[in-house]
Parts: C-alpha cells; sequence; structure tokens
C-alpha cells in the first residue's frame, strides 16, 4: 500500500507554490512535481478559453510525469477548467481549490456574510460564487478582483504601504456598515503572503482564510479514498518545473514557497513548437 | 507618391496604444494594425528567447496583413528582438520604441544624468544604457525594474494613493542627493498613463519623457526617405487585433489609447493552435 509515484501541482507560476508548501506539510512522505507556466503567466487576466487550453497543454506534461494525481494550485484555471481536466486526464484525479476555499470560507463564517478576492477571470467565471452556494445557497457573498495584489505579491511587496494602501482601495468598501462580511477568502494563490496588509485594511475582526490548508486536507482524504498514499516512512521532495526563466522561478518563488529555491533546481520545459 | 498599406503597430497588449495615438497624431493620413499579443501578455516578466520568439510569431500576422512597417511599440519586444525582428520581417522596415526614447531622454537632461524605468526583462536586456551611451558615453544611467506599474497602469490607477505610494517606492532613492538624475526616461509604454503620480514622488524639478512623440518622429521620417508616406488627404484610421479577450483589450485599451473602444471593433486573432 505504498504508491510512490509523484503528485503533480500545477499553476500558471508561482502563487500555487503557497498550496505546494501546505501539501508537503500535509503529506511529508509524498513527492511532488510542480509545474509553473510562467512562458505564459497571469492567467488572471485571459479569457475563459485561453486559460483552459493552456492549463490542458501544460497538465499533459505532468501526465507524461507518471502523476498519481493532479492539483489545480491555481484559482483561475480551477474556476474555469476543472471540469475540462478532470475529463482529459481520466484516469488520474484532479484537484482543484475553490470547493475547499469554498469550505473553509462557511466554517469561518458567523455572520453567512463572505467576500471573496481573486483575480478578474476568477471573478468573473463566478466558480466562488457557485461553489459556497452548492454548500449553503442562504450565505451571501460579494465578489472583488484584486488584479494588482498579483504583481505586489510578485515585487515581494508583501507588507508595504503600496500593498496597504492597495487592500484599503480593494477591500475599505467591502467591509463597511453593519452588514458587512465576517470572512474574506482569498480566492487567488498569490495572497496569502499579502494577508499583513490585508489585516491592516480590514481590521482584525474580519476571519481571513485562503484554501491551502483545506485543499491539502482534501488531497490526504482523496489519496486515502483511492489507495493512492504513500504510506511508507519516505522523505518526501519536490521537482520544479517552469516554462520560462528558472531564474525568476527561482527568485520570486522564494516568495510563495518561504524557503529557499536554488535555480538549478528548476527545470526549464517546452510547452509548444517555438518559431 | 500616395503609399496606402497600413503601418503595423505591434504590444504585447495594450500599453503600445499611447504610441499608436502619438502616430496618429502625427501622422493623420495614415491607416494603422495595431496588434496585441494580449494571450502571452505580459512580456516585461519573460525571458528574452520567450519573448523574440512570441514577437516572432505575432508580427508576421501583421506583413500577413500587407503592412508597410512595423512599429515595435513595446520597450520589452524592442530591447530583446529588435536586431531578429529586423532581420526576419524583411525587406519590411521595423521600428523599435528603445532608441527614440533613448535620443528623448538626452535631449532633455542638463546634468547629463538619466533615470530609466522599465519592465524586468528591459532593465536586464540593458537596451537604454546601450542606446543611450551609443549616442553619449558620458552620461550616467541609473535604471530600476518598476514591474508594479504595468498593474496599476492596466487597473486604471493612474491618480491613486496606491500609485503614488509605488512611486516613492520605487523613484524616491533614486532621485535623492545632490547627484540625482534631472530626467526620468518612462521604458515602458504603460507608464506615460501613470506620469501624475509619479510627478507626486520625484517633484516638478524632474523632466520626463517617454518615446511615443519621438518614435511617431522616427516613423515620419521613415516613411518620407522611403517613399512610403500616404501623402494625400485620407482620413486615418486603426484597426485592432488581439489574440485574447477583445472585451478587456477594448475595456483596458481606452485607459493608453485617451479614447473609446469599441469591443466590436476589436477582431480576436489565434497565433497558434489550441490543443
Amino acid at each position: 500500500m505504498a504508491d510512490k509515484r509523484p503528485i503533480g501541482v500545477f499553476d500558471s507560476g508561482m502563487g500555487g507554490l503557497t498550496v505546494l508548501r501546505a501539501l508537503m506539510e500535509r503529506l511529508p512522505s509524498e513527492r511532488f512535481i510542480y509545474l509553473g507556466d510562467t512562458a505564459r503567466l497571469p492567467y488572471g487576466t485571459k479569457s475563459a478559453e485561453t486559460v483552459e487550453a493552456y492549463a490542458l497543454q501544460a497538465t499533459r506534461l505532468l501526465i507524461e510525469a507518471s502523476v498519481k494525481m493532479v492539483v489545480v494550485a491555481c484559482n483561475t484555471a480551477s474556476s474555469v477548467a476543472l471540469a475540462s481536466l478532470t475529463r482529459q486526464l481520466a484516469p488520474v484525479p484532479v484537484i482543484g481549490v475553490i470547493e475547499p476555499g469554498a469550505r473553509a470560507g462557511i466554517a469561518a463564517t458567523r455572520n453567512k456574510r463572505i467576500a471573496v478576492i481573486a483575480t478578474e477571470s476568477t471573478v468573473k467565471g463566478g466558480a466562488y460564487l457557485r461553489a459556497i452556494h452548492a454548500i449553503d445557497a442562504s450565505v451571501e457573498v460579494v465578489q472583488q478582483p484584486a488584479q494588482v495584489f498579483v504583481a505586489l505579491a510578485e515585487e515581494g511587496w508583501t507588507e508595504s504601504a503600496v500593498t496597504i494602501a492597495a487592500s484599503r482601495a480593494y477591500l475599505a468598501p467591502l467591509f463597511e456598515g453593519p452588514s458587512a462580511p465576517d470572512t474574506l477568502v482569498l480566492g487567488c494563490t498569490h495572497f496569502p503572503v499579502l494577508v499583513k496588509a490585508i489585516l491592516e485594511a480590514v481590521g482584525d475582526k474580519v476571519t481571513i482564510v485562503d484554501s491551502a490548508a483545506t485543499t491539502a486536507a482534501s488531497v490526504a482524504d482523496a489519496l486515502a479514498a483511492k489507495g493512492l498514499a504513500n504510506e511508507g516512512k519516505d522523505k518526501g521532495a519536490a521537482r520544479f518545473l517552469a516554462t520560462d526563466s528558472p531564474e525568476r522561478f527561482a527568485r520570486v518563488g522564494e516568495i510563495f514557497l518561504g524557503r529557499k529555491i536554488e535555480k538549478a533546481d528548476v527545470e526549464l520545459v517546452d510547452l509548444w513548437p517555438k518559431p
């Protein structure tokens, strides 16, 4: 009962490393292959059709690497492409971050009002709204695209005055008045690194949740249910693949993984023929 | 002596519309085809190899549309791919924005100290440094990547407190002390729309220049020199092509073009086969 095949983790870039970090903490014996489609990031400003096409191309690379499961550690791709990926990558199971994030939000709210911040494309797709209402249709949901947060996180401006000002601009209007939400779901894997600046803007009465820990729990459950876990005493590990610039992946990736990434440990992979 | 073929204008996205605007003002009888590679934007965080491959694919589409000249209205692509584009698109002439921007900076500086802000990839490629020193090797140049400005411009936060804070974070250290530059070159076509916030940070003694007007003058000169100008009394026009989401191109593009763009006037084009 020890399936030593790796788990594939896919994101448009480096933000999904916040999910990989949670996965490695929750599943210390597992091996992971993380793929960031850095040649085409960000997905969050692109159309559903384009994101779906990119995600299918990219995740096929993980299938070729014989992964036993694919985790879509990208809210935008989970939002617009999860059904298609699940169908096309079968029988390899596919797990996204939206449904775990929706569950985390519902578990946290007391007043049944949840705010969700995400990329433009995730908000436009409405997947959080549907996922929350599928669990509890009585919960009020307000959504806010917060595209600038992606650039701020990648710049490493996690606690800067700029990020506090951006947090106020995006969030203050959502949390005014007596019917303000008591819970904020971070619906983009870039955003957890900005949590201190976000708390400055919304105040400490608001509970902030992200999908990293709940996604890791979902993955653990699915591995157990399908008999795919590596239950040995192996020491887990992660390999990194990127479709562009290993140097930038390593440098920016550290912000999200929370530990050093050596440039030499990031492999450049090519997804399509260049002219 | 009236060459009615259109001029191709190419950018990774919508920022190059600041250059198109200057071109339309300078050359009111010319027709333009503007192509934004929005499916793969931004170029500014991507490697030189990837940007070159993307730029070649995209500009071929303009050649197929029988343009008489290609203007690379993207600093990143001009910085890393101009030589290659010039070679591969010959005999169609190719004009970039770096050399005109360098000339504008040199024309403006009195103390022979110029600061350049640009994308990560433009700074890394060092093209402004080389272009300025090719004209005057005695000019001191400091370069600063300012990647967050791209997201702020696309969000339309042109004069917001967030943009002023970001301008201070990037620029205040460059303009301190008695040997501060007196000129700031905006080395990314997104940045001209942020000029008010940038002035808040650097003070009004600094001259801010961008390459839009000087590029338009270079294009006018090249058209005249090669006998390619449309010297009639035609009313100029522009067509818009985008590789993703005409809706977002129209919405965000207005910020840079300074006038309304109808979604129906933006044509979706495909650069590569989807899976």
